[in-house]
């Protein structure tokens, strides 16, 4: 029988979907890649991925995992072949369980982020994980690309949120390693070789994750600096004052907030002039708001930053993490950018910075930087305009990553510090991870898929 | 040429130590494993290292690597055929780098961790794992075992606090993954494998590990409860009323009182009757030490919990701690016990300790029982006296296992928290995991040491 017959006989109607129906799932989030499949496989339990990834494996057919399709690397998007499927995890969406004394949630790997951080609220505690695109991004995608965001400061990427997974492997085997354990020593620990696999290894079908106490107190400040070296001494100082409390460290760049006034003029803007840069800071606590607000102020007046706006309600909070959360829409508005997700150790941001834009502004005079991002992580979203190309930008691509990656390199940095490899960074890992260390990825890709069908063509 | 005289051409005279030299290399911690080797290796370097992986590579000698040979299932002590070599890190000892404001620490995987703790302080930055044998344990061993300790409740266990590793391979192959990134993504994590592997799968020769910021204030106190139930409620109140200042959170029996004060008497007891359970409860702030001890005798109160000794000074906090880190010491003077380190989800601890204890008794009805630990983590120390047999107490350790472990079981725990499992849990670990989660180690193992010469016979 052919494997799209017996793909037929393992799932409902619905769980199949071919023809003018897939298009929305061949297509990446930022459309830069346009795949195509055999078909869109939605089963709707572990024991159907099990069933089909088996069916896939007798006919070595190609698998790309997808959750919520909102990925910026192109790892969720088959080839142009049209020889795999793609295996959507959205009807497997249920949170299975909440243990709020052992802090714990259980879900689906289907399941939306949002949905995950509303159960957590719900039971009186947090789910840390946040990024703009949680009410669309699902559990398996975020695990899958090891997903970042806002909150990792205090609280960790996906890898540290995660306790236990269940993983559907390459034959159809599932491995249940859904543990709530925050400690457990009995040999290798599995769960994290799936972790920021990008479906290459592995289907994540469930997961066990991590909850923490929903803090009653947030104090919340745009504060002007006067370079990136200031906004690391800035975090540094605020960590010795007010210990962990310190929760998010974002910073913003003059011109993030131009293209905000430019592209986003519903958004209310909080300075007349912006500054040089900015750095948005949150801390969490129990207790109130305004005693922790007042304890921020206070610290930014002993630091010597005085030029600061405190957010005096959960409004205004709101309204300065929607700006932030706005940079990527308004640089949208402005065109088509060379985005680049990078990372350095924290120390090296003020010479990445400085070397980066001397470097870059040689070889190309009339370019507009936008770089903001998670600085408290070393990790800066830098992302480069050169006139209005559209997206002929993408034809200086080469020549543009050339230079910010060998200054990342010169600083020991990552080309991709949350959004991972998928197609888009493929090409270039070679010449930024050594060759013995692709090597010992081959050797467990290999291991672990030995017939290559887990998302051929992403990472490696 | 013989395999000896190769291996003196590689290294200094002091390098190799044989004979009545190397008797303290080959008894484990806990004097339960007493094995031989051709040699002790004591290599200067990265590159030393490899060389001597190179030539046992090519001779098929089996490694087994060893740091502060302080571990508690034999991880580090070769089996008794002689055939192999210990490769103790002991020379490679230098702390590297401090980068203060990547908040990083580049060490040796030789280094006492003693004299990390102290590189950090130094730097006015913590590094914060911490046990009882830190002043001996080295880094690689703690890496190889993922040790955990009494910080792991806030910071977690040791894989936690690594951001790079450098490894030698066991074909002499270095890989140089020594990055000081709080992010990045570009492909699979490959440190990850080498945590916990207990040196079966490479030798870990150096190592980027996580420093944080210093905290002024501690506030510590012992906490009298009715029950392990009592316990996790206090945790979780006190986590909702100061958020995550709870850095320590150990429960200690009566039974561990009583064995301080007969088997301790020189340390100042804390009790005049000790509680049936009692709580050792640290929090850790910025700010001054004595408003942040107010604001734990507020919350114990408002909790309901105010039968608690509050530690009124550094001296007092330490007598407290030194006390809870004697509790193994007085076990010792007290005689051979049947130790277990198991964890459960913490939501489980209150029915693990009825139904282990009323499971035991059936069976040995004279056990004298001692336990405690790490609550916070779902982390208990379990041990078992069975009168004064001495080693011969040893006799009974499968019933004792088969019991304990089955309790453990029915809560989905682990039979090892963060001892690891070395040769003691090897046999055992097939009871506990999966046959698909053994093949997958399995798998791991056989990609990186076809030849399976690294610590044979421990983990699998």
């Amino acid at each position: 029988m052919s494997f799209m017959t017996e793909l037929a006989a393992l799932l409902d109607p619905a769980g199949i979907l071919t023809g003018a129906q897939i298009d929305g799932y061949l297509l990446d989030n930022r459309r830069r890649y346009h795949g195509a499949a055999q078909a869109v496989v939605r089963p709707r339990s572990t024991a159907e991925v099990a069933a089909v990834m088996k069916l896939a494996h007798a006919h070595g057919v190609p698998v790309v995992p997808q959750g919520g399709n909102t990925g910026n690397c192109g790892a969720a998007t088959p080839d142009g072949s049209g020889t795999a499927i793609v295996l959507s995890l959205e009807r497997m969406n249920r949170v299975l369980a909440v243990d709020a004394d052992n802090n714990t949630i259980t879900v689906d790997a289907g399941t939306v982020v949002a949905d995950v951080q509303a159960a957590a609220r719900a039971a009186g505690r947090l789910f840390a994980a946040d990024w703009g695109a949680v009410g669309s991004a699902r559990i398996g995608g975020a695990l899958g690309t090891n997903a970042g965001g806002v909150n990792v400061l205090h609280y960790g990427n996906m890898r540290e949120l995660t306790l236990g997974l269940e993983v559907v492997l390459a034959d159809g085997t599932v491995w249940d390693g859904l543990r709530g354990l925050r400690k457990d020593n009995t040999g290798y620990d599995l769960k994290q070789l799936f972790i920021g696999s990008e479906g290459t290894l592995g289907v994540i079908t469930a997961a066990v994750l991590k909850l923490s106490p929903q803090l009653s107190a947030q104090a919340t400040a745009l504060v002007a600096v006067d370079s990136a070296e200031a906004s690391v001494r800035l975090l540094r100082g605020l960590q010795d004052q007010v210990g962990e409390r310190v929760t998010s460290f974002e910073l913003v760049s003059r011109r993030c907030w131009e293209l905000l006034a430019e592209h986003c003029p519903e958004l209310p803007q909080p300075f007349d002039a912006p500054p040089a840069w900015s750095v948005l800071v949150e801390l969490s606590d129990g207790g109130s708001s305004l005693a922790l607000t007042e304890r921020l102020a206070e610290a930014l007046f002993a630091l010597g930053f005085d030029d600061a706006l405190l957010a005096q309600s959960v409004t205004e909070a709101q309204d300065f993490w929607r700006l932030r959360e706005h940079i990527p829409e308004s640089q949208r508005r402005r065109g088509t950018s060379i985005k680049h997700d990078i990372a350095v150790p924290v120390s090296h941001i003020p010479a990445f910075m400085v070397e980066a834009e001397t470097a870059l502004k040689a070889a190309f005079p009339d370019l507009d930087l936008v770089a903001f991002g998670h600085v408290g992580d070393g990790n800066l979203h830098y992302n480069v305009f050169l006139g209005d190309l559209g997206k002929g930008v993408y034809d200086h691509e080469p020549a543009v990553n050339a230079i910010v990656y060998e200054v990342v390199a010169r600083h020991q940095g990552t080309i991709s510090a949350e959004h991972g490899v998928g197609q888009l960074k493929r090409d270039q890992l070679p010449l930024y991870r050594s060759e013995i260390e692709l090597n010992l990825m081959r050797t467990i890709k290999a291991a672990l898929d030995p017939q290559g069908i887990m998302n051929p063509g992403k990472v490696l």
